[in-house]
Order: structure tokens, then sequence, then C-alpha cells
């Protein structure tokens, strides 16, 4: 097995665990050479590796306590073969629409086992996730009343439980969405009120649901985070019906996409959760506890394969101008939820070695927005030659403008 | 009529010209209330209005010497209706993928009025332009050799002109695409050694393209482009097989967005492009010169249309959450292109008057990234009302991730 690291600046890029090269240099996925996929499938194509998700699953029930549920979250990548190889690996999906409801019950998850958060929910998806025994995550009192009115229409009760946005935020995230002003869940301070409201008439008060930040690098921060959220619950469930069956502490494992990253501690963070839940009050004995993972469980497994259509100079740069880009793959060209512009890693796949020379990798988008690779370090590659570029297997394709001026869509396989 | 602007901050929000309210004050497009438009078709519902888009092509006319050819870029809005509408009113139309020539060729538009610029043409699309006839826009001598090789390979001769990487930028613009080391075509010291190598086999030379940058508001500055652009070509000529038949100039005009934003000063444009065209030099006497502009026909031509599905109050602010969001509307909730988020111009559309109050507007996706209107002062609105967010007729849907988090895709109606 040779180097898979290419450079941006002076810092080698890291790549993510399970990419490995066979002695010809070419990269494989599966054990096989993505170049076969790519020659079989075409291109640009999305491939991933449900045994590198499967290895993500053991990893978090290995770092973390026994009992402690995982939930993937559909949003992540929402393809129907990998939700099918991931459906009997967890305790429950999380989708945030009727749409991916749907997805979540043709890929075989049980309707009781899906829970349905999002903060602008339509009379028809919870009329679906009633009609499938979902849980609803309620966003505000609002909805709170609608679910009440659907469930009762329907004859068929509703379980729920209350999605809080917590007074604390989960510091160093790459997203917030708690302590302060927030569109999601209810403030913790509206929550007891909320609770009183929850008279029975058709529904089941399940437990609570926060979600304070994502893309989160550093387990001490998130191990605060759910040491906060464990005592607002049990605060909150003073005031409940019944105790919490169910408390989702949210997300938030980040994955390293910079050569600065580095991975989460998983297993410094499951020792502090051990603690945390061991030391939990009396009102929590008999509540389990979720994390729902997209990002950290597909994010590594999936690569994006683009092909080199054109190689130029300009300006004493040289180009490699792909058949991919922004429209497939929006956030590694730094547009969705970035300031900062900075190189997805990626790496010539078909062959490696030879002298390396700094290149601009770029899409076939007429934008100058459409920018993979900007100033990396490859091997010199030629029109016809297959660019990787990882961290592809979350927030990719369903996250980007494909219809953006009309090239085709990607394709997606899923492979191990 | 009354009132349709609301306010951002402490500003008046400019509303695009066209759109009116009824006595009751309803929105209308094209005389009928967009909400009557929302209730038979449903929400989110693009609306575009053709008489707005014909007035634009109107008033370029009225602005531009006599002769000046307008081309439309299909990358701005290529709804299929629209399309339509517009090839009758336009010289030609510029594409920019294989996807959309095909487009192009169903809306009416003849083969040999179609463009084609793009830095990452598949030999495919190369081939389909051969067949069709339309222009390509050459952007390097690797691609150059390509269609050489496709249309000696078809026996029929490939239409050509080479795009030209200016040794200028377009100062003011939203994105530059020249000036510096650039996917987009040849940088102008290497032109004269393409041209020589247009040795006429299989490829006719029809001229030059440029495009300096885009969403400019500041007619001197695009003056200055092209004055910079037109004695570009002239030097450049100098090394053709032929004079040039057919010269485009990029586009680049822009539409105002946000309060502090004034609108494009066509008439003073096209009053020094009718100087400049006068006093061209002589081996661009025969030449045709032509604008391939897209965001300023179309942007102002359109709005978004989304209800109001909750309302609620967290820590002091009140939030509008609607149906629609950044999987329809990515510019709109400065998620593309932009670094400072801004808010577009947005008001209530089923109703004018009453108290106004400070909201946020936010999408139903479940992240933080999906806010159309941060703090806007709005007549109070409630579940079931209708949100139009203006600016929506260039870079909306197509633009937009719409498959993100599962939600079902926006409407489009042309009306007018």
């Amino acid at each position: 097995m040779t180097g898979i690291g290419s450079r941006t600046g002076g810092e080698t890029m890291h790549v993510p665990p399970g990419w490995v090269r066979d002695g010809a240099g070419r990269l494989l996925a599966a054990g096989r050479p993505v170049a076969e996929l790519a020659d079989a499938h075409g291109t640009p194509l999305f491939v991933y590796d449900g045994a590198l998700v499967e290895a993500r699953v053991r990893a978090f029930r290995a770092a973390m306590p026994q009992g402690l549920r995982l939930h993937y979250a559909v949003k992540a990548n929402p393809m129907p073969e990998l939700l099918a190889r991931v459906a009997p690996l967890v305790e429950g999906f999380d989708v945030a629409s009727g749409g991916e409801l749907g997805h979540a019950r043709a890929a075989g998850m049980a309707g009781g086992q899906i829970g349905f958060a999002g903060p602008g929910k339509r009379d028809w998806e919870i009329e679906a996730a009633v009609r499938e025994g979902a849980l609803l995550q309620v966003e505000s009192a609002g909805e709170l009343a609608r679910v009440r009115a659907i469930a009762q229409r329907l004859g068929r009760p509703a379980r729920v439980a209350l999605r809080v946005n917590p007074p604390f935020r989960l510091r160093g995230s790459g997203m917030h969405m708690g302590g302060g002003a927030s569109p999601f869940g209810i403030d913790a301070a509206e929550v007891p009120a909320v609770l009183a409201a929850l008279d029975g008439s058709g529904l089941i008060f399940e437990g609570f649901h926060l979600f304070a930040g994502s893309q989160n690098l550093d387990w001490q921060a998130l191990a605060a985070m759910s040491a906060h959220s464990i005592a607002l619950v049990a605060e909150l469930a003073a005031h409940a019906p019944a105790p919490p069956r169910l408390v989702t502490l949210g997300g938030g494992f980040g994955v390293p996409y910079f050569p600065a990253d580095r991975p989460l501690d998983v297993a410094a963070l499951g020792a502090a959760l051990s603690r945390q839940l061991a030391a939990r009050p009396p009102v929590l004995g008999a509540t389990h506890f979720a994390f729902e993972l997209g990002r950290w469980l597909v994010a590594e497994a999936g690569i994006y394969l683009t092909r080199v259509v054109d190689r130029k100079r300009s300006a004493g740069q040289t180009f490699l101008v792909t058949d991919g880009g922004l429209h497939h793959q929006l956030a590694a060209t730094g547009n969705l939820g970035t300031v900062v512009r900075r190189n997805y890693p990626l790496a010539l796949a078909d062959r490696a070695g030879g002298p390396v020379e700094q290149v601009n990798v770029v899409g076939c988008l007429c934008t100058p927005l459409d920018r993979l690779g900007d100033r990396v370090w490859l091997p010199e590659a030629r029109p016809g030659d297959l660019i990787a570029v990882f961290m592809a297997g979350a927030y990719g394709r369903t996250a980007s403008p494909e219809g953006f001026l009309g090239h085709p869509p990607a394709g997606e396989r899923l492979v191990g």
C-alpha cells in the first residue's frame, strides 16, 4: 500500500481512515479499484463504503456506555441502499421531513423507531408521522396544538417529545442551534408551561430532544453539552406528565475536514458520558438516552469521483477542469455554511506516484465559485485521470444544486 | 395601489419595478393576486412575469446602439415556458452545458443562434453542439483540439469563437472572471498562437467571447470593460484567419438586491457603447457585438411564494416558519457566493397594512442556515399567510439544493 495524501498549502491533507491504494497505486473501495467503478458507472460518481459506516457504528458502541442509543440522521445521506444498510445497525432514524419519513420506512425502519424533528412541519407531514407511529419532536406550542388536533381527527394517539431550545450552546461548533433566539425547539423557560398543556388528550409524552450544535471536534465541549443537557432535562422532567422515556442528546460529533483538524476523541467522550449517566438524577433513572448522528457516521465513508476533462495553464497556474463540481459537491467548494473556503482532501485516484505539481481543480460549471481544490499538490494529471474528493459521504449530493447549469446528476454506488 | 416595501434594519427594502398591489393590498402578478396562484398551484411557488422580462428587453433595445445583439444566458433560469417566451425576443441563447443546449432547442431557438461556453465541455456535449450548428466558445487549446477531432470525425464543420481571459477585470463585480489566472478562456497573450493553429481543418472561426465579471451596478465600470474588450479584440483580430463575425462582450449587468443598491443606468451605458462602436477600428467594421444577459433580464421578474406554517417566539424574537427555504432559494439565504448575509427584499403577499413588527422569516429546513429574512419589518403575519421573496427570477430554483432534507420541489408558473 502506498500513501494517499496530497498536500494543500504546506500541509498534508487528512485522508479519512479506510481508504487505501493497491500496489499499483490505485485507490480502492471495498477492495476494488474505484477506477473500475468509474468505468462501469460513469462519472461523476459518489461511492459509499458500507463497511466503513459499520466500523463507525462499532466504534460508537465500543466507546459509549452500554445502552446508549444510536440514531442515524437521514438528512446526512438519504441514499436508499445506504439507509437499508444502516437500518439494522442502529436503534432508530431521525428524519426532517415527510419525504425522509418515507425513505426511512422504505429502508425497513419501523415507524416506532423514527423521530421527526423540523421547524416547519406541515399538516400532511404530521399526519403521516402519526399514522406511522413515529415520534414527533415538537418545535413550538403552535405545532403541539396542530399535532393534537390531527391526532384527534385521526383518532390515533400521537407520540411526542418536546424539542428544547437550551439556554446554552455547544462551544466550538460549526453551527449553533441553541443559546439564543432560535427557530428550533421551545425555549427551556417556556417548556414547563407547554408540559402543563400536555393533558393527555391524544398525546403520548415520550421525552425531550436537544440539539445544541454540529460539526464539533472537541470531546470536552460535547461532554459539557451532554452534562448540561442531562441537568436541564432532569429539571424539566419534574413538570412532565410522566418521566421521559427517551432523551435525545442531539448530534454534533464532528469529522476532520482540514489539515489542522483532529478526529473527535470518542473514547474520552464515552467515558465522560458513562460517568454522567451513572450519576443521573433519579427522575431519569428509567430514561433511554440517544445520540442522533449523521455526518460522523457517513462523511468519511464516501468519496466523490470526477474525471479530468481538460488541463490548462493560465497566468502561471495549472487548472484541471473536471466533469464534476459544485452542483454535486457544494460544501466541498466552500459554498455552504462556510465563510473561509478551504480545500476538502482530494487525491488522484487511478494511480499514485510521479512528480507532484501545484494545481487548481475546478468543476465544469461556468462560474468562478466552482472550485474543488485551490492550489493543491497532486501528481501530474491529464485528461481522463480520476480525482477523488474525500469526505463526500455526508451533505454531498442532496445538499448541492443538482440542476444548476443543466449538467447530468452524479451517480451513487454503495459498496462494502 | 398601496406601498409594497418592507424594511430591513432601518432601511426600506428595494422592491423591483412592476410588482404592485390591488386596492385590497394583495400583491399582483400580471394583474392577478398571487395568493390565487398559490391557492391553485400550492406553495412554495415561483412566479415569473413574462411581461416584465419583455419590458427589460425593450429597455435594453431603447438604451443600446442599433444592431447590438442580445443573448439570453439560459443558466439564469432555464424554465421551459420562460425560455419559449424569451426565445423570440432575443437574437440568441447562451448555454453552459449539453443539457441547456437541449432546453434551448426545445424552446424553439435555432441551433445556429446558440452559443456554448463552459470550461469542462465533454465530448458528447461538443458533438451535440457541432450537430446543432451551435457556436462553441472554446476555453482552451486542448478543448480546441478536441473540437477539431470531433468535427473531423463527424464530417461537419464546427463553428468556434475563442473565449479570451482578458488581462483586466470588471471592477466592482459580484464575481470576477478575468484579470488573473482563470479556468475560463484562453489568456489573451496566448490567443495569437491558438489563432495561428486555426488552420481551417473543419473549424469555422467566428469571433471572440469575453466575460470579465457579473452582477455589476456601475455603468462606468461596464463601459470601461467594453472599451477594453473592443480594443483587445481589435488587437487579437489581426492574428485571426478572418475578421470576427461576432464578439460577445459578456454580461455583468447587475440588479439591485439590497437597500443601498441603485439600478444600473443602462441609458448611460448604451450611450457609451454607441460612442465606442462608432469609433471601433476598421478590422471590426463588419463585426456584430452582443451582450449575453441572464440575471438582468429575469431576476426582478420572479418572486418566490412561501406560506407561513408556524409563528413562534424565542428569546424575545418572533419567528415566522415557512414551507419554503434554502432548498429552493439558496442565494436568498446568503449561502451562494456571498460572504455577508443580507436580506433579499420580501413582503407579505396576501394583504397589506396593519401594524408592523420585526420578525425572522425562516424556512422549514432543520438547519440554522435556512433564514430568508433576518430581523425584517413586516405586518403581523400568522400561519397561512403568504410571503413573497423578490428577486427570485434568476439563480433560484436550479441554483438551490432541491433534494436537501427531502422536501417537495417548488412549483413554477409563468404569467404575463
